[in-house]
């Protein structure tokens, strides 16, 4: 690696529905500066960011991990757009293109989540792995799965949070998602759902509360399902639920009696705590994964 | 291509439960000649495979789509073993290692269901996709997956046929899979469940009757999965419950139904009869695709 390369910067945007984050690092994954921007209307936030960009005369690309749905297909006329997000104002943006065309440079684009699951196999907990799962319980619940380091697309993208789970036992909670209520996970633990259930944040149940049993239930139903599909090489869950790390143990004790021995393999039976994990780089993964989409480029 | 190329033949194995299909073939998918073995003992099944293949003095290569679970991981000291299967006499048996050492040829090795996969991507209904799965409904339930047309393993490979879905309203039956009893798809809707629910096979029910909405409904439920997992570009529903070509508008409907416009995608909304489909090779999806894992080698 020569010195020359060593100094190329790269920009970053890690867009969420509450606020997008803005930074400058290099190839190793360090960042420089970054910034917090509200996001509020197209015109004001996308502009706000990329003021924070020309401020780099010497920027070699831009990535964008953002909220969706988005538009991954290289070949659609609406490629790099934000499409049918119930986000008001943001449906049909042309995400790509607005910085494409103002700082004339490359532009990586991929969805929040598969920046993340990047961000995890480049400098986090995913590192030299075949095939990662990162998935977000938050005010929603998305995932990213990498095969071989690569995002994976298809028809669209994951969509991992509406999967459908089997019920809890005696569970009559009516749901929150506005496509599948009480069915999906999004429906059934996202914050919101978490927050109408039991009026209370993640990080504040008290031992004993009904609310572990319940979420580590379907957590460990969904994840299941993952494992059975993709057979990931690790699982990595992060988000606003996940910050309260006493669901780990719960969610994998799960996972094991729920599988009953049904796969015969160390990461299973001997080594889950290396195998569901929270995220190597904290609250990073989206960051640093969307500068790893620029550097990509 | 030269002549050569064209001339040069591969031997293929699709080992199931029941029998296995020996065959010799060219690098376009075409079967010179191919028997059935009924699956008795390793021994006997082993060796009369071998007397077939040794018929031909000039075999490339030999590809092997076996039943499972199976050992992928090539650093494993198990590597090319059947491991923990049910089917007696069949565990911890070395089937790479047993033809490898015999005929002095590589041997490509892989699930039954990734191989009947890759005979689709190569030469089937899956042909220039990115993804797709190939799902088998029969004695068991099985899925392959190919991202960028190479089976994915992981820390295993795919079990779809053992994802737990939601229950159809009302459904008592008590299941039939030894590990998830009546919470899997396998345990709810393979051949042996069917037949011990209705006492029919697949193929015996008359208009109206209510297993045509019940395993509509499982199997809409696990494709729904799949689609919000994996995104495949295409889903190919093989095997012998499948070969009830009246099942497909049923679990069309119910997976549009399903997702209620969630994904807002042609391949969904438009184009659903051509997303989930039939084998484009019919029954020889398995075999094709061990040729072409002999081929790859």
């Amino acid at each position: 690696m020569t010195a020359t390369q060593n100094q190329k910067l790269y920009g970053a945007i890690e867009a969420g529905g509450t606020k997008f984050v803005c930074a400058i690092g290099d190839i190793h994954g360090d960042i420089k500066e970054s910034i917090k921007i509200p996001t509020t209307t197209p015109e004001e936030t996308l502009s706000q960011s990329l003021d924070f960009f020309r401020k780099y005369k010497n920027i070699e690309a831009l990535g964008i991990g953002s909220f969706g749905p988005i538009d991954l297909n290289k070949n659609s006329k609406t490629y790099g757009y934000i499409t049918s997000t119930p986000k008001k104002g943001w449906q049909n943006v042309n995400f790509v293109g607005y910085f494409q065309k103002s700082l004339n440079i490359p532009v990586g684009f991929d969805t929040d989540v598969n920046a993340a699951a990047l961000g995890e196999y480049k400098w986090g907990a995913g590192q030299n792995l075949k095939s990662i799962v990162y998935l977000t319980i938050g005010t929603g619940i998305g995932g990213g799965v990498l095969i071989e380091g690569k995002p994976i697309h298809g028809i669209l993208h994951p969509e991992i949070g509406h999967i459908c789970v089997p019920k809890f036992t005696g569970d009559s909670f009516d749901g929150v998602c506005p496509f599948h209520e009480n069915k999906c996970l999004e429906g059934l633990i996202s914050g919101p759902a978490i927050m109408k259930r039991w009026g209370l944040q993640s990080d504040q149940f008290p031992e004993g509360h009904a609310a572990w049993e319940v979420i580590s239930y379907y957590l460990a139903s969904g994840l299941m399902s993952i494992i059975l599909t993709i057979s990931p090489e690790k699982i990595i869950l992060g988000g606003g639920v996940m910050s309260n790390l006493k669901l780990f143990p719960l969610i994998r004790n799960k996972i094991k009696s729920m599988l009953n021995n049904y796969l015969q393999i160390p990461e299973i039976l001997e080594n889950i705590n290396d195998y569901i994990v929270p995220p190597g780089l904290q609250s990073d993964s989206g960051i640093k994964g969307s500068l790893a989409l620029g550097i990509s480029q």
